[in-house]
């Protein structure tokens, strides 16, 4: 086990109608308020309203800023931290998913940056120290970012997608009312779950020896949402399933589980340069990634392949062959994939390999190497793009 | 799963060295610090000059305050709340385990506390919302306070045990050096470890359904303690071992594994009982009550024990006999409570039956019933006394 930090501060309000804690919330850390979401749906669920019911309530000023897409763009972030300065801002509360809340981070950090906050992104030396406080009312388990250090944004401008990770970007709470996920669409609520089980698979393949306890704390919650995403897909409205779901995606990413190892992160890497260059979501991407980046590493550390085959996929096969563990491993992580509609290899996605070389290139560039379990190169990264055809 | 929230911002500093921060630490919240501690153990192994060390070479100021015993006592709590207002101390430094840790919390409350803070332990209505911060240097892995919101104190004069449960008791930062563990005695690392599994059965014996992702982190979290808590004992400096029971103290009780859940605690009530009566220690006490009250309640809801012994204690007998799966369960519990050299029996620990119905009329005094999985009485404490013969 590694000497390890955990610091995680959020306070998380759980449940049907925690909503109503909202304005409560905000009036503990901030007088004016900047609301900030995306399009529609929080309109149409009439999650907005009952946030807006609940500022008022507590008699809490607010300006809004909606307009967050996927790949929450540098552009509206900037035009949110002017927005702050100008309307005298004091909290930012995020109602959304992941986008929406990592471009809240971008503002939030950007109002007491001491230049251009995108300087930030590119430099992680120059990462923020001190950002505004901020507050989420989450409507889609998947990101984590309700509890995390980090945000990613991207500069559209220049196709450049990039990361801030800071303890002053943690969210001050997390309202989490799984009734708010009942309207994902059945795809979203699989690319969500594909987000999550990876964020755990990217810790849990770790090259730190005696990790016991964090190794089983990931099993049982990778178990827990490997049962429960294909009910919640196939019964939207089953509470008790989206609500495993919701917390199981706070938990896989919030680095309680990362606590004294050092996670992988390459399938993550590699992933974003597919979705870079295609219009894929995030969650298919990593659907397509995984089981090749298994294939291409997994003899590094046969056994910690092996152990996740048994303890998490109920693979029962002859310890003589640990081969074939793994394999089986793969096909049932593949069939759980396919099981949720996700694609798992390019071709499923209609992608064909003129760009694989190309993003293997860029995927390397301004780094030595992408991963930990084992640090891979561009033509490693180009043998795992063809493995994925 | 029930409604909840959840709020745990001690940050942990976990490994090899981490006392070194205490100082840096320190100086985050405070400028006079009361330095609270036991006995000789520290000044023996080591520790105190550690700490000191770290205090000066940041050139914090301190004021000492020793001499906590085991079941920490209502007078000293009372001292060091008229030494902080004295000195003008703006931070408390625990340095040992539960009982120190516990001690300040209670001098952190009584500090800003408006009348005798022992008011605050006798009335749940009374609960300390402010508390002077504090912080921990962790050398006995066992009572969890290092992350927890919770306090108990002894006033020994009228031979009352309370507690006091608030988030502002929660300390700020938490030094887990597990090589500070190395030089605990075989049967206080037997106790704390006994003490921790209590901890996380307490949560997991709930009547709360589908709660599977707390469950499946439970039971990782309690096969990890199960099978390193020997490991410990029998080789006092195995880093890796002391490491996994350290962490496991802390998960097992930062109320992470709460969330959803209504815990039961009957068997903590019983016990306190048993140890106020008694010269007994909590984890010696809980080894002895907790498989009597198994075998009297685990009809209730046989599906839970049956799916506690199956995953975390891997007995695989036919299904078609619950009651052979429990109480083989019980029967490997035990063994391993006597193979850390832990009284299982009233017998084993020498106590007689003289007192079993006293304790068990005074364990209701001032309260309807104990434990949540079942609501006990007095004649159903003094059976379950009884069985532990």
């Amino acid at each position: 086990m590694n000497n390890f930090e955990f610091f995680n501060p959020t306070r998380i309000v759980f449940g049907r109608g925690a909503q109503a804690k909202t304005g409560a919330l905000v009036k503990q850390f901030g007088r004016k308020v900047l609301l900030h979401y995306g399009g529609g749906s929080i309109m149409r669920t009439g999650v907005y309203g009952q946030v807006i019911d609940s500022l008022k309530a507590e008699g809490v000023d607010y300006v809004e800023l909606g307009g967050v897409k996927p790949n929450p763009r540098l552009s509206l972030v900037r035009e949110g931290i002017e927005l702050c300065k100008r309307e005298g801002i004091d909290f930012i509360l995020a109602v959304g998913g992941g986008s929406t809340i990592d471009s809240a981070k971008g503002i939030a950090a950007g109002v007491l940056y001491d230049g251009d906050i995108w300087e930030a992104y590119m430099n992680p030396e120059k990462t923020p120290t001190r950002a505004l406080p901020l507050g989420v009312v989450l409507t889609i388990p998947a990101a984590g970012s309700e509890s995390s250090v980090g945000s990613v944004v991207t500069d559209e401008a220049n196709q450049l997608k990039r990361a801030i990770n800071s303890e002053c970007l943690i969210p001050r709470f997390a309202i989490m009312n799984p009734e708010y996920t009942f309207t994902l669409p059945a795809y979203q609520t699989a690319c969500g779950a594909s987000d999550i089980l990876a964020h755990m698979m990217e810790r849990y393949f770790t090259r730190v020896d005696h990790v016991d306890l964090t190794d089983r704390l990931i099993e049982g919650a990778m178990r827990t949402l490997i049962n429960y995403a294909p009910v919640a897909q196939a019964q939207p409205e089953n509470y008790d399933a989206r609500a495993e779901v919701m917390w199981t995606g706070t938990i896989a990413h919030n680095n309680l589980l990362d606590t004294g190892r050092i996670g992988d992160w390459a399938s993550h890497d590699i992933e974003h340069e597919l979705s870079g260059q295609y219009d894929i979501a995030h969650g298919a991407g990593l659907a397509i990634v995984f089981p090749a980046w298994m294939r291409y590493v997994y003899r590094d550390d046969v056994a910690r392949f092996v152990q996740y085959a048994q303890r998490v996929w109920d693979v029962d096969l002859s310890s003589a062959d640990p081969d074939a563990i793994v394999m089986e491993m793969i096909r049932r992580l593949e069939a759980w994939y396919k099981r949720l509609g996700l694609p798992v290899r390019l071709s499923d996605a209609g992608i064909g390999e003129e760009h694989l070389r190309l993003m293997a290139d860029r995927c390397l560039l301004g780094r030595e190497a992408v991963g930990n379990f084992r640090r891979l190169k561009a033509d490693d990264v180009y043998e795992i793009y063809k493995i994925a055809r």
